[in-house]
């Protein structure tokens, strides 16, 4: 077999101080001995980022965006200096590159910047030359020659990036985490860790919030056919393959659960039920950069209907304000806001085939007492907001209906 | 008077922390509305370089000086983002570059790069644009691409080198003394503020321990003509100007006292006194990167003789281990180490038309009961090393001797 070259990324918290900078070249220079070729993407050391975000805030309310990234990119300059060192120190050559060095090009949209282009021509010189390649995740340079970042979450993406521009086998993602699991371990017990899961499912369940990968990254991978191994940097265990469709060994009707109880909700009462209204509150709420996810509309029956609509907890003040300028223009008779939500979002690429899948999500939590308060579904996907306190019964029992813990691989429907 | 270019440089302590990063800010706008275009150039805040290397030695004994450099320059990516933060809050449009973005080109000499061409193009269409440019002291990027930093006390360096590459009026270097004295004032309660300096007098002091600038960037100012201007970050004092000499308002015969404790003495006992074996001692220094500063060789009588020099204190390891080797070699009797010692310099342009300097300073010590252990003179200054235990007597007596409190501008010599 030939040489192939193997992309690593590092999180945070596996390079969160000099011990585990120093187990993580172990493990690297282990797969450099393997007779791959490796090219490491890290995230800034701990808490790092969010130390330099508060420092910017001690020095005014409101910092400058591209100042802003140039703040934070100091971060991953320290982790892939340090990782280098530790390498070089254990016999191995490195190099260290900025995101700009390693050739990732991006808009110039400061904060969440979108990789435009990856020119790896210095990061091909370098694994010529027989070195490891550590390259700084979340960062690149504009086409405008300023630094940018990715946004939260964005080594994932530079590392995928990495993969896709110098042909990789594998862009592995080492977190701390054992890999992908149909549930959170910590809510629901029996929850099992998947083998493999397809693009489309990943997504679903990035979407719907599982922390495990980046919904940016996970697109980026299916549109490039980068394969993801999403691995723990703490132990060897075989972690969890993010791969196509037709490649996918096992085809499971479904593949986990995930859960998100960061959003609120903002109900609208007595909107005119006339075209344009609704365009009009989301339009506002879109100009104000808050970020809707689910939206229910009642069926209308006097000329007015009923508006609901969840959005990240941490945008609810801009929502609030918002909606009350929006409620007396259009001449709605109020609204109100629920923050104690919780949304469950079952996931599975076989849910295309099986209709029978919505009913029985819906009948068991209807059996455990669950009242839904909004539905939403994708081809391969079935959401539902819920009271925050019925959060864990609700996971619990649709995971035991499903046979996620793997207690029973054929289930039934309808 | 047509609108010129001001570089103003702040240090560490200048920016350690938000409120004083504000307080700068404050101070550049002060300057741009003055009618000046500016160019700031900034240190890391406070101990930040410290506890990065700090941080790399947590990892390895030995950090490779690469991956040294891209560390430590994390240190001045904050910095300027937190000014420009600053400025941007304050109103005043602003830019963060880093060395590379400012166009700071260096040779490949990882930890202590040299300035090899300044291009500041993306400087110049900023401050076209009317915005205040904020460069990333201490670093540069090399004509290999790679991150180089200029060795600690670069950021005046950057400053200067910036300063000539833009042609700008003056380089205004912000610090948290008030200027240059004619000596310590810690030490030498009348120690007066020198109102000028020539270059040369400020590279005698500067090499003889006075901390206020560093020796390359004097070095630089003399060879491109920059005039400096080294002022109070805490306050509007006038500070000192370091100008050419024909240049300079008072010429003052003495123009101050400097002192170094960071250096110890070796002496070498017993060498044989044959051509080339100086040459041999010192080669071996050197090739082990010892910095000697002093020499000096006692007159043979019996075909031997005793061979002194200096050291700086961090390289006293390597230097005693270098000497014991050396000495098995040329078949020396054997040496010995002094660490108590301080070094004593008396810097004037003066002095070179004035002969009878050294006798009156060596008279005065002499005197005050101060033996003076080791003397080594250039045109414009004189150095003794003496106990470190005599310092204080010795360079108040010097001081006063020398008329340097400004009581007595007429000093007779001889």
């Amino acid at each position: 077999m030939p040489v192939g070259i193997v992309v690593q990324k590092y999180g945070g918290t596996s390079v969160a101080d000099p011990e585990r900078i120093r187990a993580v070249a172990e493990r690297i220079v282990a797969a450099k001995e393997a007779g791959n070729d490796v090219v490491v993407v890290v995230s800034a050391m701990g808490a790092t980022t969010d130390e330099l975000v508060d420092l910017a805030h001690q020095v005014c309310a409101r910092p400058a965006p591209r100042e802003m990234d140039m703040l934070l990119t100091a971060g991953e300059r320290i982790s892939i200096a340090l990782l280098c060192m530790a390498l070089i120190d254990r016999g191995q050559e490195a190099v260290s590159l900025t995101g700009s060095q390693a050739g990732i090009i991006t808009d110039t949209t400061h904060g969440k910047a979108r990789i435009v282009d990856v020119r790896p021509f210095r990061i091909h010189e370098e694994v010529v030359a027989g070195r490891v390649v550590v390259v700084a995740g979340f960062q690149g340079v504009s086409t405008d020659k300023d630094i940018t970042t990715l946004g939260r979450g964005g080594s994932d993406t530079s590392a995928v990036a990495v993969a896709a521009a110098v042909g990789a086998e594998v862009c592995e993602i080492y977190t701390d985490v054992d890999g992908v699991y149909t549930a959170d371990p910590r809510l629901v017990p029996d929850a099992r860790k998947l083998a493999e899961v397809t693009y489309e499912e990943m997504l679903e369940l990035a979407g719907s919030g599982a922390r495990v990968l980046q919904v940016r990254s996970v697109e980026f991978a299916r549109n490039h056919g980068v394969t993801v191994h999403v691995r723990s940097s703490f132990n060897s265990g075989p972690g969890t393959r993010v791969v196509e469709e037709d490649k996918a060994m096992e085809n499971a009707i479904i593949s986990g659960l995930a859960h998100d109880t960061s959003e609120a909700k903002i109900t609208v009462h007595g909107v005119p039920d006339r075209p344009g209204i609704a365009a009009r509150i989301f339009q506002e709420l879109a100009d104000n950069a808050v970020n809707v996810d689910m939206i229910v509309q009642n069926t209308s029956s006097d000329g007015r209907t009923d508006v609901s609509f969840t959005l990240p907890t941490d945008d609810l003040v801009t929502g609030k304000a918002v909606i009350e300028a929006v409620c007396a223009e259009i001449g709605a008779a109020g609204f109100d806001v629920e923050d104690d939500i919780a949304k469950i979002s079952l996931v599975g690429a076989g849910m295309k085939t099986n209709p029978g899948v919505a009913a029985a999500m819906f009948t068991v939590l209807a059996d455990n007492g669950v009242n839904i308060e909004m539905i939403s579904t994708s081809t391969i996907r079935i959401s539902c907001v819920i009271k925050a306190a019925d959060l864990e019964i609700a996971l619990r029992a649709v995971h035991a209906r499903f046979g996620l813990d793997g207690s029973d691989a054929e289930v039934v429907f309808g």
